[in-house]
């Protein structure tokens, strides 16, 4: 199934904009975890099976696997929501970025090997860079624009002619010319809401994947309203720690499962 | 031993601003490797046993290896390189570029898995986002700045202000503001001499991560002109396929050797 397909169907199905990030920290896992060699696959199965009705998506965050030499335990993980959790889109958080040939290879690592609907990929390296992942007329590409770091102003803030600003410049290039197969997203920080709304102003009504919200601090009303497309969907507002962690015992899941909730009902009074 | 001094001895020991760029593709092998099930580790152990001589470092690129669930075999190229070829560095080339606490996982990925003793990262979500590798004092850090491929312009020739070029930019930043502890170079691609040219007059002494020679078709002469040091280094000019597979039969290291040691002198006679 197309990834905007499967990600529209998942905003009507679960009533919700919520995507959850799969950060696993072996650090913060609860102790009847912490020995076992596939801590990470069971940790984050606990998870996804207890959210998977209440999320428009998953986003597994690679650097969390690969510092732990888990690729085979995120294969497994992403192998367990496409049977366990049919239409539940899955974006990789891998945030690639690199010449034609090589994004080529990454696409395979994204697409292929790990089953991913959907890949984070920064537009640094331009438009060349990021063809390879559109030659999966399946897949979602998911291009940073406004990232919800402090240091995220340092170049995509910058004065790239006329007052518009590099992640304006990112947004325009995105909606109007690298989008022609509609697979295109854009990742927007819920720290920043004003940027947020001029680049729905922007793309009309191009997904947006909006991270930030609980550890890092964005607002969620603010979020909402500045990002939320016309019919009230068009986001993927994506919490990791403050559900990842919001119980640190046995029950973990209840506790992802209730924070959640939580968050996707405090998101939907908002829409 | 700190990335720059051990740089520094390589370029002296080996006459050499030469680094080889391994970017594996098992379609490319030669027949007698082809169904072994270690044949990149393999394929790359002969590449390097047969340069290690005549270059200033290596520059695995991780994407070949993840493509193909071959994420133990790059850990055993780079702990074959440090053993057989203890002094020569060894570049990641894995162009991460993520919030910090993320950015703290792909550095243990980079400096604590793989032991390599630099890695290239995107600079598009500013300093925070490059921070955690400077907690790695003896490691380098070498961000993208005007790459080698077409589409490198869609946003690095931004002009940001009073004619400054977004990767201009970029090259001071690093340069006057994230380059304190004495670690970080810049990539710039072969085929823009003209901008190598411009960031050697922004960075000192900086050393540049050259690609885009070779395959890519960069000009050496214009290369080496534009971008040496004042004394005549300060660069690892990078060349993957052109000597990767420049022998298609069993004595493919042979040819690789050939090749190098043509590039190494071509490159010298223009010091």
């Amino acid at each position: 199934m197309h990834f905007m397909t499967a990600l529209r169907a998942a905003w009507q199905r679960n009533d919700s904009l919520l995507c959850v990030g799969l950060d696993p920290d072996p650090a913060r896992f609860p102790a009847h975890l912490a020995h076992r060699p596939d801590a990470i696959l069971e940790f984050c199965k606990g998870i996804v099976d207890a959210t998977a009705d209440l999320v428009c998506c998953f986003k597994p965050q690679i650097a969390y696997f690969a510092a732990h030499r888990a690729e085979d335990q995120l294969e497994a993980l992403i192998a367990h929501l496409h049977e366990r959790h049919p239409g539940v889109p899955v974006v990789l958080d891998a945030k690639r970025g690199d010449i034609g040939s090589t994004a080529g290879q990454y696409a395979v690592e994204a697409f292929e090997r790990y089953r991913a609907d959907a890949i984070t990929v920064s537009p640094y390296m331009g438009r060349d860079s990021v063809e390879p992942y559109f030659e999966y007329p399946d897949k979602g590409v998911i291009l940073l624009c406004r990232t919800s770091n402090p240091g995220g102003s340092d170049l995509q803030f910058l004065d790239v002619g006329g007052g518009e600003r590099l992640f304006e410049r990112v947004a325009r290039l995105v909606a109007d010319e690298w989008n022609a197969s509609g697979n295109c997203g854009l990742v927007v920080g819920a720290t920043f809401p004003n940027e947020i709304a001029r680049v729905r102003e922007l793309v009309g009504e191009l997904p947006l994947l909006v991270p930030g919200i609980g550890a890092q601090g964005g607002d969620v009303a603010a979020t909402v309203g500045a990002g939320r497309s016309a019919d009230g969907t068009g986001l993927m507002i994506s919490s990791s720690r403050a559900i990842l962690y919001a119980g640190g015992g046995e029950d973990y899941a209840d506790a992802a499962r209730r924070a959640a909730l939580d968050t996707r009902d405090t998101i939907n009074r908002y829409r």
